[in-house]
Order: structure tokens, then sequence, then C-alpha cells
């Protein structure tokens, strides 16, 4: 493992893997898989390796909340790259066992609530076991613990198996977002379809603190995508939350909000502004509200030096 | 199994376990261990049971979403009554077993993160192997599998095995807060301290629906206690949000926001209103803001209806 | 002047006069000049006239402040009815006077700032010198004192004068706008188009006190129209706001935005819901915003009493 | 009248001369009556003198819209300073004259509401007549037109007459609030006590513009002082905000507030940042809210700065 690989949540033949693949990078680095997203993160932040690939975010499932507390916690690491990845699952087994011979089945627990329908439509009787990935559940199934696996299809061949069926989803679209994490640099460049990611704790005491927070965006037209709240350990009730909003740091209106949070929190972690991935897939990112882009920041800017000087 | 039993997140010797004893009217019904949320919760549907107890959220994990996801769908359940019950692992074992012979260890994945530290500290080359839950870890302790599970010390006598470490919890006031669920009928009374809780979906098109959302419960001040994004499965980007607030559905400020939910929103679930456990503990319950009492409901449409009238 | 009678700000003459006259019932009442707002809401409250007519807002100048005053204090009145005028002045004069013999004009101080433009254009250096009232204005003319006298082109006759020029008025559209009030009794029947007129006032302990009075509104998709502030009377930096929105006492909407008013405000005076006049000269009524419909509060009221049945 | 001199609303005898006189800067300068507030303020916009004393703000007569309505169009000014004067009417008679022979009384239209109580209990039966200005009602009083005057005690002596009753107001703590116009140049220098003034337009097709604007403010921790509606002149239905805050252009809050409004408003016109008058007799200043001051700028800008720096 050198310090220019990439680290991801393994092992071989997962979806971070797969991933991670379609990055254009991800042909000349060594990549290193990882038994747990922490110990991905961990090899970041102790130099072993560039960036760690690690899932933020499943369409069905929601956010990945070891990822998510590996990120809000701990030495700082920042986001420079996100990939979707459509999640279809193939039911992987020993070459010649047949669909009616299978009893037991295995994968991520991640993965049972995205196939439990196919399931109970096809083999309403088999027994569901966890694995710890679902790469593992495929080489289970090689060692014979178990009938059937379900992975992504491209782990068939490292195991030795064979995808019995494939392209199974209960959900259409279903989807995961995974994150390329590295340690604090510069953000990635902005392309003018970006995301900003962050971690803002509330002060405890207030009620409407929520609120306060929603309106730093909203003042300045600067839409969430996403928000999760996440407990921050200190006891039942005590919250932060993981935003991701539209826009750059180096959008003037996402700078104002970045640092009207920062005004109003007792902590604001900066995540990473990186290029937003699939926007053609997802929502469509809405237009600036009126009054909100770089040009108009600048106007204002010079509008109020000439109001300072007296020439207004 | 019968109509009136109650059924819980198995098996026997969970935390769940645990915290459905602690209910007054458990002693008195036959208590029912499922292999699953869904399976706990599709028996109160279908008439098996007459409630279900089941982990909402815990105070170190965050929400369970087994859980939001199964009241969020599907036929509508009802929150009747909230425990909450701090959570301390003991570590158990084969009787005769000593520390430094600990090479394996098990427990439910989501023991893991609350357990690290002390693992790291006191066991550093022991091996985690995740278990379907606590218990299933203490079971396979007992076969031989594994050489230590962390459980609650509560599980020891039902598997054979003895508590070597007790207390043990990464987290200070580590908690889990479960709910018995019930099918549809008038909402537990109200005691005044109350919690209430919904789900609810946002007109998808709409930047400001969150804050929108919000506005409703501040414009009446009724205070969030938790709010959790969930994906609703129909793409990256699409969210509801599972909501808790202070306050029961007859408090008039409450029943207000309610209204205002549903008329703004494209889907409200109901979930329940039901005595706030363990107020002591939490966060305090922030005083009602001036003006949002029931008297000063009634008052203001008294006066209304004397404008109304033209005796104003 | 008999009970049933209509009192309006006087002398006869007067734009009120003509407003009052654009009002079919006005045909068959006794119309009675007052010498001032107060006088004349005072024979209303004494019981001495049905109702008043007074002008409450011009176009160009803003709020009546006495007019405001008078129905923010004392003893209640509603009103019941609105009339738009357009304002456009003659230039009365004697008969026979020429422009270039004028070197002294008069009217009511609200009128100068309306033909100040008119003035220098064409009366460079006529002197001007206030009224009491535009009509007290043209008998002034009539008995010697000016040269000429600024008032609508009906007051002519009345004082024997002829009108040299017509159609005078500096600004494009300008209108003022006349209440009829009465005692207050029921409002005015719902017609669809309706104002709703208000005086709220403010918890002056309270910066954001004017936010969340404003938030009652935009909370439930209310439309201000207008809103001006006044002072109490109690020192500099206490005020009152008069407030009008669009809708009737009656719409849901409307009703719930005037409860939430009287819950957190020390003082509100409904000054009555009536036909919004003019609608179609004036900016158009913007549509409701979803969900804010009776509908939608009679479905939300509905689905509200389902849930506290438990058959939601 | 010297380009250094300073107009003010006359004549001589009025408040505002007696406002103009408290400042210490008044002594050395020439000090010209003229005769309105347009007057005053275009001697300053043509150079013939360098600033114009004209009162604003009544404490219980609300905004003076002359001044309003200058301020707000024509070519720019700047308020450098405030005065806040209490207003207390003596009733000025020629020499001998006794309160039981007075039969007319005259007066600023302004003046009438600040005495009507005093005169219907002490003069029930005198009839009231305004004049253009207090200063010249006393005027008329030494030529004989009327019995008495109502004007300020200092006017006395200039018009050879005497104050047959003084301290005469209906409010207790009426007050007028002047301001000192000059051409635009740097603002006043900050003391921590200090208003800034706007005028600002909304942009049309919008109804919540007003709470938008609002938000600007209220996003930042500005507190509104006043807030007064002024029809623009367009039409009914269409209004520019004459707005004071709390707070110094130089302030950090203020300045992204007004950068705020200038973004979202069609117009904004600065109208000064000036030493605040009278603190101690007014409404408290409100302590900043946290998070609001200079330094939380500073320290969240340079927060910033590291995090686009990946020094965070």
């Amino acid at each position: 493992m050198s310090a220019s690989s990439y680290a991801y949540l393994g092992p071989e033949g997962t979806f971070t893997e797969a991933a991670l693949r379609t990055l254009p990078e991800a042909a000349t680095r060594e990549l290193v898989p990882m038994v747990s997203v922490p110990a991905a993160l961990d090899a970041v932040r102790g130099g072993e390796a560039a960036a760690a690939l690690v899932p933020i975010e499943n369409s069905v499932e929601g956010g990945v909340t070891a990822t998510l507390d590996e990120l809000a916690t701990g030495a700082p690491l920042m986001i420079y790259r996100e990939v979707l990845l459509r999640i279809a699952f193939a039911l992987l087994v020993r070459p010649g066992t047949r669909l009616s011979e299978i009893r037991t089945v295995t994968g991520h627990p991640v993965a049972q609530p995205q196939v439990r329908k196919w399931l109970a439509a096809h083999l309403p009787d088999a027994q569901w076991e966890s694995a710890a990935s679902n790469a593992d559940g495929a080489r289970l199934v090689r060692d014979g613990r178990y009938d059937a696996a379900f992975a992504g299809e491209f782990a068939a061949p490292t195991y030795g198996l064979e995808p019995l069926v494939t392209d199974i989803h209960d959900a259409r679209n279903a989807e995961t977002r995974f994150v390329l994490a590295g340690r604090p640099a510069r953000p990635a460049a902005r392309t003018g379809a970006d995301r900003t990611s962050l971690v803002v704790w509330l002060r405890d005491d207030h009620p409407g603190a929520l609120m306060e927070l929603l309106q730093e965006f909203s003042a300045r037209g600067v839409n969430l995508t996403w928000i999760e709240s996440r407990p921050t350990g200190e006891g039942m009730g005590r919250y932060c939350f993981s935003i991701d909003c539209e826009g750059h740091i180096t959008d003037r209106r996402v700078a104002e909000t970045l640092m009207g949070l920062k005004r109003i929190c007792p902590n604001v972690r900066f995540l990473g502004s990186y290029p937003r991935a699939g926007a053609e897939q997802g929502a469509p990112e809405a237009a600036p509200r009126p009054g909100t882009a770089d040009a108009d920041y600048v106007a204002a800017a010079e509008w109020l030096a000439r109001c300072q000087d007296g020439r207004a």
C-alpha cells in the first residue's frame, strides 16, 4: 500500500470497487480494499493512502452512517469527487446450482431491503443470513456455507461463481453515492454544477436553531440537496446535521452562507466542494434565485463601497 | 402467539426485550420475539399481536432505519408508548474464559461502534465478526463459534454464559428509544409532557419546501425534537422526513400545525401522540412560546367569532 | 342630520363628496359634510349618521393619518365599502380671470404636491397658500382672497367659479381610496375579491416582532396589500401597524391569520372585510398559494379529526 | 445665504430652529429659514447651503411625508446628524389677553392633534384655523388676525407676544426627530450607537417581497427601528419603504444587510449612518444577537479563507 494508492471499502468485488473503477485516475493507482469505512478513511488520515472511496448515501437505504460519522469527527478529511452508481444485484451461485435448489442466501445487510420483494416472490422459503459485505457473501457461497449470494454481477468471476439472475432491485433507480475523501487541501475546482458538503452543530439550548440554520441558506438562495441528522453521542436529543447544498465554496452566495453558519453555530466542518455527479439523473439543479449570482454580489459590494465613500 | 400478545424485536435476551419488560402491562401479556422489525410490525398489522416494541433511535447510532421505513410505509400503525433504555454492554463468555484468552468477539453490528474504543483499549487484537443480534452472538459463543459476545448482562443466564466485564459503553449516556406500535386507534391520552410523531413528504419540485415545512411548526411555537430524512425510494434526492415534536395532537398548536402540514405537503402520516419518556433525562421541554397555549387559542377563536358577528 | 344619513369629509364640493356620490345608496340618503375626519367619524359613533365616507389613502401622498389614527383608537368602527377615485384637479377662477393674471393660488395642503410640477411649469411666480380644504379654497377665491384654487372640476358651480384648466395632476394614475365606516356589525358579505383591514400593536420589547407578525400572514399564504406604521403616541419608537390584506374574514386562511395575530400581539383591531374596489386597475390579486383555499382547510380539519379518532 | 450656511424649515421661531440651535456648530454658521422642506433640501442640493435641518418624524403624528419623499427622490442627499426635541406648546397671546377672551386660535396643522384635548378642556368654544407654520401663526396673532397661537415658547419674543400658558401637550413624551441632511460624502463616523437610514423599493410583482426584505435584516441580527411605507407615485398599491435600523454602514452585519437588500431589490437608496440621538430616552438599543459582532464576521471570513486554502 503506497502513499499514492486509493483505499476503498472492500473487499474486492463490492459496488465500491466498481464505483472506484469509474474514475479515470483509478487506472493508474494502486487500489487497496479495506475492511471498513473507518479503516479506509484512517488509511488516508495516516498518509498510507492518497484518498479513499466510501459510500455515503443510498437512494433506498439513506445515509451511510459510518461514513457520515467518520467524516464528522476525528482528523478532518475533505471530499474531492463523488460517484453515482446504479445498484442492481445478481444472484451468484456455484456453477450448476438451480433456483429451486437454493435454501440459504446471504449478502450485506444493506442489500437485504433492496432485494426483499424479489426474494419473497422468487425464493419465499429461502433463509437470509447477513454477511460482512456482498463480496464476503460471495466468498461464503464459494466455500459452500450458503447456496447463493446477492452481489454485483462483476463479483462473479473473482469468486468462481456464476450469475443465476441479474438486474435484481426492488426499487427502480436504486443508486448509491460514493465520495472520494482525502486530506484537507484546496477544494476541487469549480465547475458550475457543484455540491458543497458540511457538518453543522446546533446550539443545543435553542428550539428554533434548526430554522435559523436553514435561514442562512434560504436568505441567500442556496438550495439544500440533503440534510441528515446524526446524534452527537452526547445523549438523546443532541444532533448535528450533515448537509449538502448546491454550489461551490467560491460561489459568493455559498461563501456567505458558510460564514453565516460559522457565526451562529458552535461548530461547522467544511467537507468540500466538488463536481456534482449525475446532475442529469437526479433532480435538476434549480436556477439560482435572482440576485444571488456572483455578479450580483460584486455589484452590491461595489455599491456598498460607493456608499461608504459618499459616491452612491 | 395470541392476538393480545406483544411482539418485539428478538431474539430473547436483547435490549428490546429488556425495554419491553419495563412496561407494567408486559407482565400480563405473552411476549413474542420476532426475527426482524418488519416481522414484528407485520404481526401487528396482521392482527397476530396487539402491539410490537421496536427500537427507533439510539443516542449513538441515530435512527433505526428499518423502523422508520416500516412506520412510514405499508398499512398504517400508530405509536402509543415510548421507552428509553440506557445501553451498557457486558462481555459474555463461556464460564472460565479469561480476558487474555479472547481471540474473537461478536455482537450486533449496531453494538460495534458503541464498544469500539473499549475493544481497542482492552482487546486490541481480538477479531470482530457481526451477528444477527446481540442475543444471537451470545448463542454463537455458547456454541463455541466465538470466544465472547457483547450483549446485555441480562442475556447471560439464557445462554449459560457469564459476564466477564460489565457496563461497557464508549459513549456516556448511551440510550436507545423504543416505541410500542399498534394498529390505528385513538391516540394515547394527553399528559402534558407528550410527543407527536409524523412522517412528512415534500413537494419535490420545490427548493424551499423544507423551510416551509419547518415554518408550520415555528409559526405556532411547536418545538421539533427530532428530524430525520429518509429516502422515499423514488431515486436519489427524494426524501421524506420523520419528525418528532413536543406536544399532543389535542394541543391546539399541534393540531393547527398538523393541519398546516396537511395542506402544504402531498402526504402526511400521523404516527401518534404519546407520553414522553424520560423527560427528566433528556433536554428539558421548552416552555411553550407566549400565545400558544390552548387558552390562547380559545380566546382567539372567541374573538374571531365576535369579529364575524360585529361584536368585537 | 338623521340617523340614516351619510357623513363625509366636507365641505361640499370636495373629492370625498364626489366619491360618496359614486355609491348607489348615496342617492337615497341625506349626505352631510363634516369639518374634519374626526368629526365625520364621531357623528357615526354618536349615532347621528349611519356611516361616514373618509379618505384613507392617496396614491401620491400615502396614508391619510387622521383617518388611520381615528380608526385605530376610540370607539370601534368598521369599514363596509371602499371607493377608488381618480384624482385630477381643475384650476378654478372667478369668471374672466386669465392665467397670466394669477398671482396667488390656494388649495388643500394635500393637493400641493400633486400640482407642484404643473405650477412650476405654468405659474412659476404664483404664491401658494394652503386652505382648509379644496372646497374651502374655492370659497376663498369666490370671496376674492386668492386668484385661483385647485379643486375638483365638479366644485366650480357650487362656488360660482369656472375651471380655467382641467385634468391637472403631476402623477399619472393619481387615485384616492375612501372608506365607508359604520358602527361594528356583521362584515360585508364575501365576494371573492375582498380586502380585510386591521390595526395591530406589537409587543414593544421585542426586536423581531414585526417579522413574527408578517410570518402569521406568510405562513398561511395571505398577501399584504398595505402596511403603514403609525406612532402609538407613547413615545418615539412605539408603533402600531395599519394593515390591509387580501381576502375576507370568512376565508379560512384569513380567519386563521387573524387568530394567529390575536395570540401573539397585545392588541388587534379588526376594521372590516369588504369588497375590493378597482381590482382591475391596481395590482392584480395574486392567486392563493396552493393549500390555502377553504377546501384545503376543510380537508385538513377532516383529516385531523380522523387522526384523533384513529381512522387516518 | 452662503455655501457654508445651514438651511432649516422656517420661519424663525419654529421648533426646527430650536432643534438646530442645539447643534454646537450652529453657533458659528449662518442659519437660513426656508419656506418648505423641499426648499430647504433644494438649497443643499444647489450648493447654496451646506446642510439643512428638517423634521422627519414626530412621536404623535408619525413620519413627515414631505421629508421622507424628498429624501427618497431627486438628487441624493445624506443624513449626518439627528436631533430629538421634546415638543411642548405655549399659547402665545398679545400682552394682556386673558384666557376667557380667546375666541380664535391658530397654529400649524401638525400642532392641532397635539393640543386638541387641551383645547377641548380649556377653550372648548375657541375656533381653530390652521397657519402655514407655528411661527406664522404667532405672526398672525401679532397682526391681530387671531387671538392666540400655539407655538414654541421661544417664539414669543420674536413676535412681541407673551406665553399665557406653557408646556401644553396632549401626549406625554411628545418628541420630534429632525435630521441634518447634506450632499453625499463619507458617512458620519461610527460611534457604537448609530442609526442607518435607507429607502428600499420592492419588486412589485412579488407578494412575499416585504418578508424577504425583512429577512435580510433578521438573518443578520440587525434591528429595525422604523419602517414606513410611502407610495411611489406609480399608482395605488405601489410602495417603497423608508427604513431605519440600528448600527452603522461600517458594522459588518449592517454592510452585509445593505448588500443583501441591494441584490434583491430593484433600488436601494442609502441615506446615511449617523449617531443615534437620545438613546437614553427612547427604546434601549437591543444587544446584538450572538454571532453578529464585527469580530464574529472577521473570524468567519478567516475560517472561510482557511477552508478555501485547505487549512480549516
